[in-house]
């Protein structure tokens, strides 16, 4: 039996976005073209920017919205940028030119209402059978973990910048 | 404050080696130089290899042992051959050639008494304060997360193998 997983990567830990860029080289590496479509702006730098260069357009990196930040103050204009960016990982979905869709931190617009969790799962459930997802972001709804095939949570159980060392080139980012 | 770090990725869940792969491209994105040090033969597969055949020898891979199982016949001779890649390790942190060392699934070796935890986190304790190093793999020992800066608990919360898909191409591999 081989078929397209819904994958998660969820939960307060470090690592999330980090598993999916490995998976996306990964797959990358194998020539199958991947699209990680970035959902809160600004969680990959120079570091990340410079290594998808690396795949000759094999991984094709998009950012959405202005940065959802769940403390806007235009609720309203949160919603509509949030569903413009949905209808954009959608299109890459059903255009059945990628091996996997890597969709980065995009349980916070489900988390934070932006986006109604069930239209969302039943157009997953709808897709090509054969096409991965992932799914990467803390506080995944129930909902999603029920639907998935594959969901890890990564556990924060220490973390340096609570002691006081600051993020690193190459490190956090 | 800015100082080398002791990073772990430990758990039963997946994506402990693939976030280290992530944070080796990423760093190498920054073209700074990775040692990933593979303690399990057989963790990489072509779709790694090929990533890290893009980033024009700033990865270096070595492959050690034989695939240690923690169910060998010969507990002497699997000693032997820890040692021997312990050291190996040792000499890529010392050397001061690499911004991060990933020990892949190092803690198996800990863990079934293959190598004495003590003296390693002695030899991570005095090592070049900028040396980042990152240790994968489950069953972390307790002293090793009280020794680490960041600790990440890959938790499994489902997975696909248990309901009867086989690992894929691009995805598992």
């Amino acid at each position: 039996m081989q078929k397209g997983l819904l994958i998660v990567y969820t939960g307060d830990g470090k690592g999330k976005t980090t598993a999916a860029l490995g998976m996306a080289m990964r797959a990358a590496g194998h020539g199958l073209p991947v699209c990680f479509v970035q959902f809160i702006k600004g969680s990959w730098h120079y570091g990340e920017l410079e290594a998808v260069k690396r795949f000759d357009g094999l991984i094709d990196l998009h950012v959405m919205g202005r940065g959802f930040t769940w403390k806007s103050e235009d609720r309203e204009e949160d919603a509509r940028l949030a569903r413009q960016a949905w209808d954009f990982a959608c299109q890459a979905v059903d255009s059945g030119r990628y091996h996997t869709v890597v969709l980065d931190e995009f349980t916070y617009l489900l988390h934070y209402g932006m986006l109604a969790v069930e239209p969302c799962l039943e157009f997953l459930a709808r897709r090509n059978p054969d096409q991965h997802v992932v799914i990467t972001g803390r506080y995944a709804p129930e909902a999603l973990i029920g639907a998935a095939d594959l969901v890890t949570e990564m556990r924060m159980i220490k973390h340096p910048l609570k002691s006081g060392v600051r993020a690193q080139r190459g490190i956090e980012f």
